[in-house]
């Protein structure tokens, strides 16, 4: 059955597994140590414009937003999210797990509204009180946002003064950020996002890697024995050279923004040819997820030939679903997807 | 550099390279749904001996282990440990981050007494003041132990007996499982283990896969939502295919036995070599594991050709050291190694 | 300076302390096992008209609400609050902390919605992506409320109902029950908290006691070594007669009823002296907290006079605060306050 | 029935209750804020010498041993203590449910060895591997210990170096202080602990409070926040003049010394009456507890008529058992208690 579920149904991208059967029996040391993991870090600062960056491979976004915001936070602080942020619904409560509250704004589309935060940071400061409630101590976004939107440059950097005016730390989780650097309406590069941020994520596993996150600190402040918090956290993996050689690859010759500009081509094509068939769509979305209301008969119909994702209930006859396309999406499968709409 | 430094040094068995570029552009479901961990987790039934048995597939031994502990205990619980066990020494407080304590028995080589561990049970229970203390709630052993050591199948046999009288499950950390399976002296089997153990784990990093372990509940006793539990530990890899299609290599035609096996001959070369050339041994190592005691200044010459493992200080002038065969280690290699010893 | 600003400015009720000076050199075991707590427990199972309820005694609100909670919830569980809910403001993060998340519902007025509750709960296990997500575990309310409000039995009820059409056990915070239970405008009483209610909490420290409060659990659901779960969160009071001696006075000859009684006395007299003066109210509370909107020149100059508390702002020019009356207020001190107003 | 179980058997001291009388009726503010807080925080300082101190009042040890230390400590370290430290054992692993390993040293007649000590943290520290080890964040010492035992100056003096040339903070639990520093064979006094610790506490609750410990802060080095961690744990009462009011009493006319004394001359009456009639110790203890080794049909019999604490069984015909006199041992109990042994 054709499946444009999410931007995680295929392996990995042919470059990495080619060089994984090359190296593979190359000996190295363990626990992220090794020459791919330092080839990599190397290739990504370059990337970033960031000599000083400090670079961590871990497995998942669920245990990046984990670890690093653990990392983060003093134990008395909480993480300010947009509501739909994924760390205050979709992670089984990962974040508290760790001790940590998530402080919610409301979102705008899947995004934090600059001044809502100044407004919010500056009441609860200014509140004599505060020492009974969880202080706010850093801030995170997501880029592309949960509804795939993406923030302006200019948003971008509003969100970051307000971050620094207030001393708090800027977490950018970007889970599918090749697919925001790649959308044909985004004026923000990987090196703003290194200079807007104090740490951030490149997600691997949503493109093209086997697995494996790019956690970068941006300022020479990585969390005092980092690697120590992140066995702790059981997110140590012994062959780290696994995440190091993927990044390598897909920081080699431009890859990243290569295949995840094949994604946003292949998301065009589809957001046209529904347009033309008539779908509504829930929101405009600029990158590699397209979020359309579908009827619910229609709904089931075309279940039977594709996997898409379900994503809220619209009203009592309409669902909204999701279609993903990625670095694998081929253009036969596309056109058997328009077809079948 | 050669490198005997540890069983994780180079990528994956080849075959497992080779079914990776096979089936990578085959769509699957995400989060371990798909059907290469369902066909893994049907062949390690099999070879367990364990029809009912419920697998889940993670990235690595320390997250396993503090997944499964704080998975089973309840919240007045601890876990009872060799002192020397891993979960004691080497992982950071990973248990205790889970607000767990571990309560530790002496080691005999590395292993747990099954008289001691009952007179630790019955004195506990015995004080009618516990409701002051940590309650003893699980019983946790590696094999082979972190000294390369294996229980007989009588100690084993014992130690669940124990459990059970009590009512505690116990956990067989098998990071290194093949190579005590494949052990010359060993009279214990993959069956015994999941007859007489309630939960264990079949390590795959340590033993031919760039990542992954297998956790088999054998009772029918997963604990509630465990994928929730998972996840909430950072645990949940999306594309949960890249470990079921490791272990659905290693558990087909018995490679995983092949493999340990393997470097277990490779071992006993070692070990043979090192005894001609009156090396004194730290204790007597039946795996992979070799712990030889160095001169310091043998161990610096050595150290110019070839990695191995510091393990600890043995007096003013020795050094205890770990060689270490696996999967991967080639005869050439290994001639070069005891050709310079 | 005269004080209006809580409920527990002054010591403990007077019959207190002199049956502590009675009692004080009778030697009693520890840890809550003696006779008076023996007492109060047997004497609160009455009021409750609840004979099998099991009772502790705890020091204090956040405490029992960090235990009580982290006790009944499973890992992967969250408590459901309305987000005015003093679990999700003003305590600290202290439930986050014990790794729960606080899942809020709107509130109204300070109350929870009960067919808010049911669409909440329907949608949440309608779905079936829900693994990947905080699972509702209890649900949370207060009584009276953060804003002096309270249920109606009706209400209660209908919140009732849904908790246990879904399985999940309803927990009531009575930091300030006394004086809900003594409002001229409700309609229910004790018995049908313990009716309606798996565990809830009869506050001692803001009526009359100089700390303590008593945990009810009423359906013989008290969790598993409750004991040992309040040590182990710091709980645990050594002297717990000090406790059960001030619930054993409290729940002697009604004197809880009879000195909530005073207190909604004179909060009825201070409300009807602000609406003749023609201040105005922030919303209506039939209990002993009253929210008035002030200018804030004018807050300013009654603070010269009388503490109260800052409640928030209203707007650029008036603040809201709280008057705080309790079974200590006098009728001299609540003339001096009206005629300063 | 006569009780010499513990030093929590009674009330509080006769000046304690009477003061809460004198006071009770007037107004204060909440969380500690309140006068009586601060003049019993300005009399420790000068009993400690220590003008600069930060003092906190909590409710009970087990709460304050979890709230010191969690406050201390970085994520990614342990607190080091004898193993039968009280953290270690009885307080139902408080310690750890806030995530923090305890890492043991051997105990000798439950003190600590400087030796040991700077031993374990000098290899710990030599080792380069320990990045996957819990770090040694601090030392916790009691004093007297749970065995009655009481460092000497020397000893003191000792420890507190080996902490200071490894950047640990030294922390001492006082829960019974008072009874260590009125031993008749102790050089060391309250100043000295000032001086040598980074933190104590001065323990209320055996020692004639009702409720209370006092946190003392020597060297300016108060968490930050102190208080939110404190709400956060659920330790913060909102009538803390309750604790307050106590230590000001116990602080008055060095009362808190003239009553240990009295808890001591008590104790070697006993202890002198003890050796007349043969009895064997246990060990030797300087202080209020006394352990003596009784056959176990005499244990029986004696326990018809007086309640003392069973320690822990000697042998299968004699156990060990604990008396304990505390300020509120009068002579007529004690002399009952000699003509009953």
């Amino acid at each position: 059955m054709l499946s444009f579920e999410s931007d995680y149904t295929e392996g990995a991208h042919p470059q990495i597994l080619q060089k994984m059967q090359e190296t593979n029996m190359i000996q190295t040391t363990g626990y992220g140590t090794d020459d791919f993991c330092r080839s990599a870090a190397e290739k990504i600062r370059k990337a970033c414009g960031c000599p000083q960056a400090q670079i961590t491979f871990l497995s998942g976004g669920t245990q990046t937003n984990q670890i690093v915001i653990d990392a983060i936070l003093k134990p008395f602080e909480g993480v300010v999210s947009a509501d739909t942020g994924h760390i205050n619904s979709h992670e089984a409560g990962a974040i508290e797990y760790t001790g940590h509250k998530v402080l919610t704004l409301p979102n705008h589309l899947g995004k934090m509204d600059p001044g809502e935060l100044e407004h919010y940071l500056k009441t609860f400061f200014a509140d004599g009180n505060h020492e009974h409630m969880v202080f706010p101590g850093m801030v995170y976004i997501t880029h592309p946002t949960e509804y795939g939107t993406i923030y302006t440059k200019e948003e971008l950097a509003a969100i970051s003064a307000v971050c620094r005016s207030y001393g708090l730390p800027l977490y950018l989780d970007g889970a599918r950020m090749g697919y925001a650097l790649a959308s044909y309406e985004t004026d923000v590069t990987l090196k703003d996002i290194a200079e807007y941020c104090d740490v951030f994520y490149i997600g691997g596993t949503k493109v093209g890697a086997l697995l494996g996150e790019a956690v970068v600190f941006t300022k020479n402040n990585e969390p005092q024995h980092f690697i120590t918090r992140v066995k702790q956290h059981g997110g140590l993996l012994a062959k780290g050279r696994v995440m190091g050689l993927q990044f390598d690859v897909l920081f080699e010759d431009d890859l990243y923004m290569k295949i995840s500009a094949h994604a946003i081509r292949m998301a065009e094509i589809l957001k046209n040819a529904l347009k033309e068939k008539g779908y509504r769509f829930f929101l405009n979305s600029p990158t590699n997820q397209q979020f359309v209301i579908l009827e619910n008969s229609k709904m089931e119909e075309l279940g039977k030939e594709v996997r898409f994702s379900f994503w809220e209930a619209y009203d009592e006859d309409h669902t909204v679903v999701r279609f993903a396309t990625s670095w694998a999406t081929t253009e036969e499968n596309l056109e058997r997807l328009i077809s079948l709409l």
